[in-house]
């Protein structure tokens, strides 16, 4: 393979999934936000861990995404997450994300099983793949396993890329661990393979090594400022706007990330419907949310402030 | 609550997936299957864990059942798997399991999200149970945390069994822990919360215990024994059936189960289409299989023969 760099690299979110009082999704929210964060340079990974992805139906991502599209936002920034536990569901939502026009998908494997051989997770990506059957496809893989517990080894990645060269496009290491980023990039970058670091922690260590970019849940928060940081990643300052960002980060990460994040936009935005989760999370304690916001305004964050509901 | 017994005490079976080689379900094997276990005694826990249950998309499930009910199988008998990731699946599956007339759905909670608060599984087992709002509906809980890594707690229990008396009618525990299994009979079995061990391991214990009965993988390969272990529980020989169908689950046990129990059938129907499994599982491989073979054969290990295809 010698792709040619897609319209993906650079910084993109798992997009928070706004709901309304009956816990269904928020089309008005989700099309605002994703409207936002587009204009802040920061793509779409929509249905990612952090959009609370999982806990959508594959009747729900595929309305979402057809109402993105339909809105007029670019499929070239979006990545939305079609990995599944059932393989008739991923083949599903991979296929309407292609067919989208989506530049790529994010697929994690199938995660109930555990201990499940590289054979097995061979199996599961290929099967998609060649159920598709859409030279349009690409195919990032999702690497999660604080989460999903069933991770993606590079011998798994060295026998996709044989086989499905060109389609399967690139990573999205959520490890947590650098050292295995590193490898990754080491191992399969120089042929075109895009790296995407799981979080802005290891943004600047990511593009230093050759790799293509983050995905990040705290660009749903700090979108600006991440893709800024990429953007200027070889200019004077790289480290020091590095630093401003793990400090936004760190206030986040100490409590749950994904109701924490919530709880921002609704200050931000004054649309208290934000918080909204979808069991089995839960919004954020009046508690910690005080304590979140004492953590941003001791360091000057700047909430977002999304247009209020029309 | 001071429920009568349930019809799904005794044993139950999650009952094996066949598939066709497109990997789509094959609904004729599957009928026979579970014709062939309801008469050895056996409940059908349909899209359990052994099941391949979460390979298998809403719509598969949903046709599977309609296949069992119209081909006159006793819904009086059935408790299939209805807990998913998603809310809106999870309601789907348990609403159409009540509507089917099913005696009970076995629901494991959302597994994606690890380390969730009980809070957070209370809500998510209240949603399903209110928004099917069926006075038919009998819950009963999985805890099987070597899997789903997400368990239920007797706090947990303690709190549904409040909010919902009658309703959440019992428990499988596939904590591999009798200490578990034990604490939950004794906190709640005097209230008729029915609780099944995970496996014919805890059979015996179980029932001495005062619990409702096993849902075994093993039901699959060997029903009749361990049904007949269960029914006979108090009369001489206890320990001795106990201990010969340890025997045979240990043989099966060693290998991965359900490549090996769907290899076994295989064997012992002579159809070898009953091997295949959905990936991320892989079937036996040669070596494995003919250790297999052998290790039953050392016991005196009676195939099940199941009638060929038509």
């Amino acid at each position: 393979m010698s792709a040619s760099p897609s319209t993906l690299r650079g910084v993109l979110s798992p997009v928070l999934t706004p709901f309304e009082a009956d816990l269904s999704p928020s089309s008005p929210r989700f099309l605002r936000h994703c409207r936002a964060l587009i204009a802040q340079d920061v793509g779409l990974a929509v249905f990612g861990t952090n959009s609370e992805g999982n806990s959508l139906s594959v009747a729900e991502k595929r309305r979402l995404l057809d109402v993105l599209v339909e809105a007029g936002l670019p499929p070239s920034r979006m990545m939305p997450g079609t990995g599944a536990c059932a393989l008739p569901d991923a083949i599903e939502l991979t296929r309407h994300a292609v067919e989208a026009g989506c530049a790529g998908v994010l697929m994690l494997p199938p995660f109930y099983y555990k201990g499940v051989s590289d054979e097995g997770l061979f199996r599961s990506f290929a099967a998609v793949i060649d159920a598709v059957a859409d030279p349009r496809l690409r195919v990032y893989l999702y690497h999660i396993p604080p989460v999903a517990q069933v991770g993606i080894s590079l011998p798994l990645i060295e026998r996709l890329l044989g086989r499905y060269p060109g389609v399967v496009a690139g990573i999205k290491d959520s490890s947590g661990e650098w050292s295995n980023t590193k490898a990754v990039i080491e191992a399969f970058g120089a042929q075109g393979f895009e790296v995407f670091a799981g979080s802005e922690t290891f943004l600047l260590s990511t593009l230093r090594a050759g790799g293509a970019g983050c995905i990040s849940a705290t660009a749903n928060v700090n979108g600006a400022a991440i893709a800024a940081a990429a953007a200027r990643w070889r200019e004077p300052g790289a480290d020091e706007r590095q630093a401003a960002l793990d400090r936004v980060r760190a206030a986040f990460q100490k409590r749950p990330m994904i109701a924490a994040m919530k709880a921002a936009i609704a200050t931000g935005t004054g649309d208290e419907d934000w918080c909204r989760v979808r069991p089995p999370l839960v919004e954020l304690a009046v508690e910690a949310r005080r304590g979140l916001d004492a953590d941003l305004d001791a360091i000057g964050y700047v909430r977002p402030t999304l247009p209020a509901p029309d």
